[in-house]
């Protein structure tokens, strides 16, 4: 008999994830239907990437677990019905994307490449960066995606200190937590990069008070989550140059309005959720790992703790 | 008795040498008058970074080394009073700095970040970059700064091939030399970095017939030479599209005259050479280390070869 597999995603997820999903569940041994209608009480396990948080999971009364599509969690706090357990999408093609994302701004910004991208005036004007050694990069949050980033930072030369709610240990960064942590690693960051999950705990962490803590002429760089900031906070430190430059990829409404000042401030730059994208040829391998040890009674991979939010 | 160093330089660089240079010889127990006006045929060591080729060293009787400020070799070729033994900067400042430079354009290229930083009318456009490991960079040139940079980018996960005159063996990096060999990176490369050092034999090297094998869209980087491009073959491979975009450190005259078109073409990025700057701070103590050695009788680091031209 054959393992029950829907997708509650939009129709290209299902087309994109198709294919290697069935062939990562072959090769395990598996057999599966995946469909976008099965009849709900039948179905063995839910592929999640819903376009709203609002759809109704309640009559998916024997899904063993729900198996993510997505890194962020706010979606089992925002579905009331989405009870069974939930494992979010650990890909590594995701972290990779992430941390080619992070890496290239961070240089950007150090490397001042703005100025001549956008020059075009036959003016020879020699801006020496300092190298990577002096440029001291915080990164707020060392989960999977964070502590890949802090690591690969600090493997350009970067002088880069982290920080997370609990104490952590990462080789070649200076990590920090709690309260007094984060102001240390705000007051000393001239690059920030925000790669929290979006909890109670952290919406608006970047706040005017916090912004208040960083250098003049410090540059946030935010691939984490919209809600971390405070954009009324953070364009009125963008007016008066306290933050140098925001290079924003997340925001509270995607896709951003286009009457939203991030999009014409001279001091940000916005890009359309790309940082990290789930990417099917990783990701399915790791769906299909999850249904393995469902099927096998093994403990999933990534499962998700409601009480913390992560 | 003291050792003469005699600075061949712009009085600038007299400044910015002088105390650490000074420091690092007192370290090394040597006794030593840093000048810029000391009688030629009493100067035991010349440190050489002159603002004209044609500057007469023809006096300089005693010197045994001329120790250079640049990592270039043409001064050697361009300079023919330049006949004592001379020895390149190979500053791990300045690998650091091209490192850094090489690694941010590779990134701001492969991310397509120009589209996004020059935006702000309100359109979100998503264009998801392949991962790293499905782009294929090519280094030209895999000597100290080439395969410092090729080594950077295959731990960023790019697809990285160099190519050198001689073989070479990178860890991570597939390398290829001779003509065949040229010709196969060029094939493969959607983005490709000129560290050739400037020679006879390299001049001109990325020419129209070496163009045309790129792949469609391909984008150069050239912090190596100016001299390593025909610079009106790649204005015409620009033109038609074949190559996507051209980002520039170095030129045939710097500063790159106002009215060069260079400047005003949108496929082209103009840095004013700033990828590799030798920095006082280490560079000083490359230049002491040498002096050091030639009291003591020992060979001299990084002396340049006068027949290959390197």
């Amino acid at each position: 008999m054959s393992v029950k597999v829907q997708f509650v995603t939009r129709a290209d997820l299902f087309d994109a994830y198709r294919a290697p999903l069935g062939a990562a569940l072959a090769r395990a041994g598996i057999s599966a239907a995946l469909a976008m209608d099965h009849a709900p009480e039948e179905v063995d396990y839910i592929v999640y990437a819903p376009q709203s948080d609002h759809v109704d999971l309640s009559g998916y009364t024997r899904a063993r677990a729900a198996l993510g599509l997505w890194a962020g969690v706010e979606t089992i706090v925002a579905n009331p019905t989405l009870t069974m357990p939930y494992a979010r999408m650990v890909d590594a093609g995701l972290t990779q994307g992430m941390v080619e994302w992070v890496a290239g701004h961070v240089l950007r910004h150090h490397l001042g490449m703005d100025a001549d991208i956008c020059r075009s005036d036959g003016q020879w004007v020699k801006h020496l960066p300092p190298l990577a050694g002096e440029r001291r990069v915080g990164v707020l949050g060392l989960g999977e995606l964070g502590a890949a980033c802090a690591t690969a930072l600090a493997g350009l030369g970067f002088d880069v200190a982290g920080w997370s709610r609990r104490p952590k240990e990462i080789a070649g960064v200076a990590c920090h937590a709690g309260d007094a942590g984060l102001g240390a690693v705000l007051a000393r960051s001239d690059i920030l990069v925000l790669l929290l999950p979006h909890t109670p705990a952290t919406e608006n962490l970047l706040d005017a008070a916090r912004l208040a803590l960083m250098p003049h002429g410090a540059v946030v760089l935010n691939p984490g989550r919209g809600a971390l900031i405070d954009d009324a906070a953070l364009l009125a430190a963008l007016d008066t140059g306290r933050i140098g430059h925001a290079t924003l990829d997340t925001f509270r409404t995607e896709p951003l309005p286009p009457e939203h000042p991030f999009w014409a401030h001279p001091r940000v730059t916005v890009t359309p959720h790309i940082a990290s994208e789930t990417r099917p040829a990783t990701a399915a391998l790791v769906v299909a790992e999850n249904i393995r040890r469902g099927e096998a009674g093994e403990p999933l991979l990534h499962l998700v703790d409601r009480a913390a939010g992560y």
